[in-house]
């Protein structure tokens, strides 16, 4: 019998499409992007999934995705849950940066060490800084301390993991069939931790947007491979697509 | 300081176009249905509302409502809660059946009793009939005993308060800004219950679609009045148009 996972990251927002970072930019997903939410959830209808329950972040581009796949699905009645420690990781300073720009000025290889390195954050926010999570209506409840001003991957990884081991796992245990609709880089630090990859390894893996990814464990919790549903030779494409959005014009 | 509750009836259905019988059909909202929504999102915006906690139904076209109203308040991160026990009433076997059909097949008397008794409860649904919430997967972890084949305004009455009792009101007591999206009798139900409105009259209320409904309450939790937002001669105009749809044509 075992246990599934399954995961979606967002489909293209209206900032992926203008190559600004996005981070904890509170963004929608542009028209394209809307469609490739539904689509995966078309995909995991045709495959016959079925949810019990459905993670998501804060931000709206992650909870459009969960919506549209849901209603694909006619399981919108399912209680969405919606947290912070699944946002995306928190770009810092350069939300708002548009990538090609901030190639050009600070290097290819500087942008390259801010998305891709293991441990190095982007420059902070000032405290001041009106995007300050801290500062903004949906983390008001959250005690500051725990609140990123910038974020390495090691540091989402450091929140998304408890979260999961605390709440989507005991769901699962429980025997109930999970969605996480979320973002490339929390999506990403659960990969991690789910396939063991090493942390050079990791920061190369490229999650294609609005395609369901379907991870399959054993009795015991081990997992015994990962699927995504749908035509592989787009996935591919996707997943390069997303490789090259560092470089300069 | 006392307390505010803020309801809103979902906008029209691709069904209430059609006039037909809806009940616990999980039809959506038409496209007039969604802007209402959206603009009654608008409205509590403008009049400064924020929500810590929405409650809607298992139908996607309240559910819709909560959507729409929380985008427009950029509120999506909140918790919404989905219940039964806030859907329509269970219409029974007229579920699908043209309003005005009906009212010529059974006369238009007893069309009026269906829709605007307290307590009579229209034509029961056969068990083995596949509109029977109980063979339905939004209902499959609800005891069958729980499940209505059809239901009265009273019987409506009788799920919504003790959930209203248990959980929204003890949110209000707890601080919490609480916004319902749901269904012309869950609310009517609600409203009954708040203002003491007796069996008869509570039956010739009509609550507008789409309209914020702002209750207020003192400290002692009394209700010391309700206003609707918006303009009031166009709320006025929607109350009467509601209450004309069990005419023959």
């Amino acid at each position: 019998m075992g246990y599934q996972l399954v995961m979606i990251r967002h489909g293209e927002s209206v900032w992926n499409q203008k190559n600004l970072f996005t981070g904890w930019t509170d963004v929608d997903l542009s028209e394209t992007g809307h469609k490739e939410a539904a689509q995966g959830g078309v995909l995991l209808k045709e495959a016959g999934f079925s949810f019990d329950v459905c993670y998501t972040s804060y931000l709206q581009r992650a909870i459009h995705t969960a919506n549209h796949v849901l209603q694909e699905l006619n399981e919108e009645w399912i209680p969405v849950i919606k947290t912070w420690k699944l946002n995306e990781r928190h770009y810092g300073a350069l939300q708002g940066l548009n990538k090609s720009e901030t190639a050009e000025k600070y290097g290819e290889a500087q942008v390259k060490v801010w998305r891709r390195s293991f441990d190095v954050q982007p420059p902070a926010l000032e405290p001041t800084d009106e995007r300050n999570p801290a500062l903004q209506a949906p983390y008001k409840n959250v005690d500051p301390k725990e609140l990123p001003l910038t974020e390495s991957l090691k540091d989402t990884i450091a929140r998304v993991i408890p979260f999961y081991e605390e709440n989507i796992k005991k769901d699962m245990l429980a025997g109930k069939q999970v969605l996480i609709a979320a973002h490339g880089n929390s999506l990403r630090a659960l990969v991690k931790y789910l396939d063991n990859i090493s942390e050079n390894e990791i920061t190369e893996l490229n999650i294609p947007t609005g395609v369901p990814l379907v991870y399959e464990f054993d009795d015991n919790f081990n997992v015994t491979g990962h699927h995504y549903l749908g035509d592989q030779a787009a996935i591919e494409a996707k997943m390069n697509a997303v490789a090259k959005q560092g470089a300069k014009k």
